[in-house]
């Protein structure tokens, strides 16, 4: 357990597919104590949601009373109890009034953020990456104002929120780590590949540069030359995950290029920011760099942030986040 | 064996990973016989391609003495004897100078058709596609002068030929088969997909649309689609696997049509022509359709009249192909 001079004020869980982490926050929104469990709503124990509840934040709940907030897949109609989404542009607001709540089995009301779903010809929705953003927002609240900004959380489905006026206004979902897994596991691309431990960045580069330079095919083009550099002796089975990793990730940033091509922007002139794990936040930045994106940082505690900003909102803890 | 006035000429073999087809053809071309197996080249007998060939070919081959040709990945680095690629632009005299022979077990020469490599900034790579593709020029000449054609085989690897005089000039390989079933089974598109008997002309043609109309971001932005139409209550379970495969060969038409945009043409104004199974052809002309394409027929008997060719021109049968 962190040392720390701030009492356990708030329960918060990032409940996903796969995966449970919970936080146990300080009055000042500061992480006193985390755990983390495989008991994804698609991977629960016998006891379902309230044995993985117990399991995790048990001990915490045995020491104080706190109230305790989730987001996540947790809210889906696979959930433990469906928050249905809220539309675009969504604020905070619009998420604390769409919060339901169930009761655990020692009592407890668990409030449940819904996710946020943007009604259009290409309908998206997201359920825990909302509250990751209103995290990045808590931290920085300038990137909710000022022209706005374009947050990216990379992952099996990376998500690109367009936020501005403090509200997410639309936001696109490239299945670019999915489909990459989909490519390498289940396509001829993997029958040449070789598993390496290191990551060649120089073949990520060269699919991200094949991508954003003679990427106009599109993807389903582009991809087969994972295996024809291999056949003429271009790039070895080694190299060819990341050039194939490259290539994709190039091409999400090419698609959300066109995106904003077509508003007469770029993504080079974009105030950016990335939410996600260190190792897929440097790739992404990486490749940012070549569409000419120097300046694309990631958002550190973007969940703990967000979960205790809405719980502040919501009335469940009396301080709000500190801000950077 | 179908009554014919010819006598058997030629056995031809379109030899490929999964699959060899082996004709009997005539003097004239046409087939007399045909033999279906599962023996491709990853899906030998223990005997090897001898075995396979002997079950295939052996009691033609006991009837009367016939020259063999073969063409397909039986001409790989995989397959029974390497034929090496030859470089675009390739023309039938090409192929016919780089073909390969093979002794079978019984003495007889089996002749290999060589694939065709086109070296560029994305290399591509066919085997077989060559050989049909020269059976459509047979049928029809005028495809290969007169401003040239575009061919296209549908199929796992959608091959795009450009071809003018006489010559494959250039293709795009586009894995939009291997991808739709790799997102169908290895991914969540698949999750919310219920099996259907009957082909959704519908939602094939909504997906081809939305490629067409909002796939600017790309077919990593546009697949999620199957999944949020599926949860925003416009597309049954049933109809999802007709919509991702109508949004992917939209993609695909969007990015072959891309290509052509920036040498001032467009798929409207070219010469078609589709070689394939009826039911996938029959899936692209629908798609091309929507893209201003309404004359793109199917060349029938494209692999044997483009092995026959090829014999003719290598002198192995005396005979040229008919010509309809």
């Amino acid at each position: 357990m962190t040392a720390s001079v701030s009492a356990p004020a708030l329960i918060a869980l990032d409940w996903g597919t796969t995966s449970l982490r919970a936080y146990l926050l300080g009055a000042d929104g500061v992480a006193l104590d985390t755990r983390a469990s495989s008991a994804g709503i698609m991977n629960l124990p016998a006891g379902g949601f309230d044995q993985a509840f117990e399991e995790t934040c048990g001990e915490w709940l045995d020491a104080a009373p706190l109230p305790v907030i989730a987001a996540g897949m947790v809210g889906s109609a696979q959930g433990w109890v469906e928050a249905p989404y809220v539309e675009t542009p969504a604020g905070p607001d619009a998420l604390v009034a769409g919060i339901v709540t169930v009761k655990a089995a020692r009592g407890v009301a668990v409030h449940v953020v819904p996710g946020v779903l943007e009604q259009s010809a290409l309908p998206n929705v997201m359920r825990g990456e909302e509250t990751q953003i209103f995290g990045a927002l808590a931290s920085e609240p300038s990137l909710g104002t000022s022209g706005g900004a374009l947050i990216g959380l990379p992952g099996t489905h990376a998500k690109w929120a367009f936020v501005g006026d403090e509200r997410i206004e639309r936001f696109y979902t490239f299945m670019t780590g999915e489909t990459f897994g989909a490519l390498r596991d289940h396509s001829i691309l993997g029958r040449t590949m070789h598993p390496s431990a290191t990551h060649d960045e120089q073949a990520f580069i060269r699919g991200v540069d094949t991508a954003r330079d003679a990427g106009h095919a599109g993807v389903l083009a582009t991809i087969f030359t994972t295996r024809t550099l291999g056949l003429t002796g271009q790039l070895t089975g080694e190299q060819q995950p990341d050039y194939l990793s490259g290539l994709l990730i190039g091409h999400e940033l090419r698609g959300l290029n066109e995106v904003l091509t077509r508003e007469h922007a770029a993504l080079a002139g974009k105030t950016l920011r990335l939410i996600g794990n260190d190792a897929l936040c440097d790739r992404y930045r990486a490749a940012l760099a070549r569409f000419g994106c120097h300046d694309a940082p990631t958002v550190a505690q973007a969940t703990e942030h967000g979960l205790y900003r809405i719980a502040a909102l919501a009335g469940l803890v009396a301080a709000p986040v500190r801000t950077a």
